[in-house]
């Protein structure tokens, strides 16, 4: 078994996660075998598979689900994630994720980019293969495009202090939560429900990304790197602020404001005296209590889908709770 | 008028390829303004749009073709092409192309990356909404996937000195003749030819693929760094060797070799020693003999083809001939 252990109390999901993986790793299938070997290890590298859940989850609400297909979809879509995350680490420059070295430290930007372009392909010939219609296509690219366009302009937001929590909840919009919008959406859409009801799907899919991303960015100032996989506060060096800082800088911005303006030149004590900071001007405090919010706001949604023979409502409930308690 | 001057005795190819780059144009929809502009630039900077070009003409031999789908497609494989240069440039890290600083070179591999991963999407976005089946993704994802473990695999080729002309062979056939290949397959086959007629056209463009990367790389020993748009043998630098310097090596290893080992620490005055040295040892007049043979081929597959009203066979010949006699 090589998936998440959250997903043990779920058997038949858990099953076809499985099969999932599995079709993720077939479509991988490179002449240069450490590079497949790099892009295997990260496809087995402890991701929950949080969207693919999602995606199959949420397809169990149409008439026409088939399983073969809701299953290519979710691997689909968890193969644009990860090829999000090998360019991810380039922009980042970033050494480690989930514990392991990133492909760009193992084998070079160049490497890493091609690798990402190659699952980024991967992705759109499984959908080619396995879509009913051209729709799940335009939605998807649509949704790349939208995530793309957000991490361009992301850039432009480096070292920014004067960035305000709307253009931090615009950012982390596209970044994270729209490819679990489009989990939700293409879930329900593809196995046969309306086009509303599939766009209701993608608002609930919405608010779980945002509260995701705002936890994954409150885990930096609450775990430990070992915890977390990768060096504490990396993010902010590379100046790349995000809500817990954000909100700190309301209360406390001259107290922080020398730190921040020394950007890479940051030193370990530094970072750590930043940590201290935002926990002491109410900046966790503050983001827990908005990734809550967000998280009431998808659990309302998914209180008011419909029953299923499959239970999919509760699941839904029950594993949303789970993710987004991470802070607790 | 925008596209290049080659056109200007095509009227009628030279309005759909002007639409092409409109619709390429249209594609780009970037917050970040600075780096819209730069991929407006590198779409209009003189680049031939051969591909496009291939694509309109060959869709001329079905029965079904409509001029705003053919463009489409044919914007669609120039987005493919200009994301895998955008790539290209940061693997290689080159800083100038066509006479053009690069968009890694004018705002960094970050953005680079993003950058060409939009045009990757823009090119499945187009796809999505023009093509009239799922095929043509398939068609061009399945091209994409050869490229891309291509162009891995030839990294695996840097700075071997014994590679032999097989394998340099092999690397160009997935670096730039798939591309070709799918241009042509694709124009015929969603006009409505036969599989069979399309997969005909598809190996012309593969000749043409072959030939143009050929000459592509004598180019390198026959032009100056001026009129290439790029410094002279910058990619012998980096361990990229080419035909005619593997056909030098045949004859002159042993006066080659101690230059070649260098590899990075190559002098400018080195390097114009090798430039020399290649083209005493033949390696030149062999390439060109070998451009020669696949031009050859692919000019007797277009003499085969029916005749059309739009006269696209011989229009096909005469620009084939034109742009696969550039050494001469």
């Amino acid at each position: 078994m090589n998936i998440h252990p959250m997903w043990k109390t779920y058997p038949e999901l858990a099953k076809e996660l499985n099969t999932t993986l599995k079709l993720m790793e077939n479509s991988v299938n490179l002449k240069n075998k450490e590079v497949e070997n790099a892009v295997m290890s990260m496809i087995h590298s402890g991701g929950k598979l949080l969207r693919p859940a999602y995606q199959l989850l949420f397809s169990q609400f149409g008439e026409n689900r088939e399983s073969k297909k809701a299953i290519a979809l979710a691997a689909a879509i968890e193969l644009l994630h990860t090829a999000t995350l090998i360019h991810d680490d380039i922009v980042d420059d970033s050494d480690i994720r989930r514990s392991l070295p990133t492909i760009r430290s193992q084998f070079g930007n160049s490497t890493a980019v091609y690798a990402g372009d190659y699952l980024f392909v991967s992705c759109f010939k499984l959908l080619a293969d396995y879509s009913s219609s051209l729709k799940s296509i335009q939605l998807n690219s649509r949704s790349m495009e939208k995530i793309l366009s957000g991490e361009l302009g992301q850039m432009d937001n480096r070292y920014n202090l004067d960035m305000t929590i709307d253009q931090y909840l615009e950012n982390i919009s596209g970044k994270t939560a729209e490819l679990f919008s489009l989990s939700c959406f293409v879930g329900a859409y593809e196995s046969g429900t309306s086009e509303r009801f599939a766009k209701n799907c993608g608002q609930i899919g919405e608010n779980i990304g945002i509260a995701f991303q705002i936890i994954d960015d409150v885990l930096d100032y609450t775990q430990s790197p070992e915890q977390i996989g990768k060096p504490v506060l990396e993010d902010v060096r590379q100046g790349i602020y995000s809500l817990p800082l954000l909100y700190a800088l309301e209360e406390g911005r001259r107290t922080l404001l020398p730190y921040l303006e020394k950007g890479e030149a940051l030193t370990d004590t530094e970072t750590n005296k930043i940590y201290e900071l935002v926990h002491s001007f109410g900046g966790v405090t503050k983001a827990q209590k908005l990734a809550e919010k967000y998280t009431q706001q998808a659990l309302k949604g998914i209180t008011k889908l419909p029953e299923t023979s499959t239970d999919a409502k509760n699941k839904l409930f029950t594993i949303t709770q789970a993710i987004l308690a991470r802070t607790n």
